[in-house]
């Protein structure tokens, strides 16, 4: 055995290609590829790329672009491989062995693993019944555990809820830490937290192309804190981690993205649609949703994921330890076509047909 | 300021765009972009590209293509960010506080901020004057700080010079520790080491696509190693740390690579012509080059880089305190009339015109 880095072998490998599901709705993807116009200009536009050449002004252009649009410094933003890189860089900074990471849960189920990969200790905090989250509490928390980092995911992933604005500033403004806002589904929710990031030194709001704008493939995504605190979280990323042919393509989507108002309006709409069908089928709980997916919960959850993969139709199922996330599905939102069918298969299953 | 990990603002900051230099030397990229038949393939592979979905099969087909050629096992395949993430991860694998990194200086200089990042001691070993390694005593070194990971560059980069296959076996039986070797200019030496792995299960090869096969910007490595150490090396990369983008172009890059074979015969015989010519230059060594690049050493190197600059050609200068390179000037190889040029202007620079 080699003279490996202290618990490496304890953290998980991933692996393994996904089942091609026919209808594919466990991965909170955009169901759709990117709108024709916008793929027609990205495909262009990816046809002047300089291949052989280190990523240079392509990097700075999205900044530019991004900065602008909220009305921030260049310097406050940073572009990482999808909220993932982001997220797993700013664990990195604020971790170490003496560092304590505190989080909801159930929430985003690689908090675990960006804490433990960052050495740092996980402070997962229980959501209530409702998965709803008791600030107040939550606060309390991380001010005992003495926390370098408190992490909330809003909308959060996987329950579909969210906290208002004045509550996500109320956390900002009563902790010390860093908070790190994960707002990976906030197109569908609509309330950003950005405006507060002038006003708190500790606040690091965290987005991604890979929802609402149809790019999880292209790995994509930014962070916008204060500058001094880009700075700092800068240092994490290695030179040229980000590559030209997903910066220049992000670059065409983020000019173009009132083109994606109507698919982000589809799917709220059949977002409450199916939350609607849902609800009438007896023993299904669904839970609230602000976001591209519901949660539901049901008694025969398990057997009801077997039988809609055998019918080539991917959900998230969750594993019986998932910290209160027994007997639940999450189901992300689809074409109407896709939607009709999912909820006709679980309609059926439920009443034996 | 916020509760950083330790030792986080030590650790330097990448920012700035570089300048638009009219000859590119400066970076030991391909000076050419992809030859046209195969940037019209990459071009049409990528309109099919499905943008919203999540990497996937595209991982594990370029995975598959690398496995076959060299022989091995699938799961002896790791891909990576360009060989940067690559090592990057490997330094990661092998650091931590009680760790040490071996390896030779001058060489890449990132592995320096690798070592500083895996928060490992960097033992860099010194190479002699004409810059070649000392095996004999690389190894005892190696043995005498007891290190994790010994690395080596080969053909090294900046110096251009290389290491025997014999070298390099008598390197991965001698130690007892990972053997790291950066095989990034490898295609234009022609000696892989890659078939030693099987017989040595501390060796790894990292090889990349951003030099010989033009893909820089597309940032795209792999590692070969026994299963085992790969297993172990993919616990520090997180899910989708590759996009597709980059993964489809180096899949048909690859399916295509015989179509790089006249322009690495081209930069090796412009190599060999620019070798020539710049050592008739009085005042002017030049170090013998298995690469992409060569190294110069002339007293008024910082004059002349600056000299160069003002005429919109970038070389690569070292800072005096770079150690071994003081009075350097590393040139990559450009097209013959780039080449030409840069050798006019470096003359007429030394004979004062």
């Amino acid at each position: 055995m080699l003279n490996y880095r202290k618990d490496l072998e304890k953290m998980p490998s991933y692996d393994g290609v996904e089942k091609d599901y026919r209808i594919k709705v466990n991965a909170n993807e955009s169901t759709l590829n990117l709108p024709p116009l916008v793929e027609e200009r990205v495909i262009n536009r990816l046809s002047y790329v300089a291949f052989n050449r280190y990523p240079n002004e392509e990097y700075y252009s999205l900044v530019e672009q991004i900065a602008k649009n909220f009305s921030v410094d260049k310097s406050q933003i940073l572009i990482g491989g999808g909220s993932s890189e982001i997220i797993e860089k700013i664990f990195h900074a604020f971790g170490g062995g003496d560092k304590t990471i505190v989080y909801p849960q159930p929430s985003f189920s690689m908090y675990k693993i960006y804490a433990k990969a960052a050495e740092a200790q996980a402070a997962p905090f229980d959501l209530d019944e409702k998965f709803d989250l008791n600030v107040d509490e939550f606060i309390k928390k991380i001010r005992e555990v003495n926390a370098s980092l408190a992490v909330v995911c809003n909308p959060n992933n996987p329950t579909g809820n969210a906290l208002t604005i004045a509550q996500v500033e109320k956390i900002a403004a009563s902790i010390d830490c860093a908070f790190l806002l994960d707002e990976a589904y906030v197109e569908f929710y609509g309330r950003s937290a950005v405006n507060l990031v002038a006003k708190y030194p500790n606040l690091i709001v965290a987005r991604t192309f890979s929802k609402a704008y149809g790019m999880a493939g292209a790995r994509v995504g930014y962070m916008i804190a204060q500058a001094e605190v880009t700075k700092m979280i800068s240092k994490t990323f290695m030179p040229y981690h980000m590559n030209t042919l997903s910066l220049a393509a992000a670059d065409i989507i983020y000019q173009m993205r009132d083109e994606f108002i109507p698919r982000i309006q589809m799917i709220v709409a059949e977002r409450q649609r199916m939350a609607g069908r849902l609800s009438s089928l007896d023993g299904v709980e669904v839970f609230p949703s602000n976001t591209n997916f519901i949660l539901i919960r049901l008694a025969r959850a398990a057997e009801l994921n077997e039988h809609l993969e055998s019918l080539g139709i991917g959900v998230r199922y969750f594993s019986p330890d998932a910290a209160g996330l027994k007997n639940c599905l999450r189901i992300s939102i689809g074409t109407r076509l896709e939607n009709d069918e999912v909820f006709s298969t679980i309609k059926n299953f439920l009443e034996g047909r």
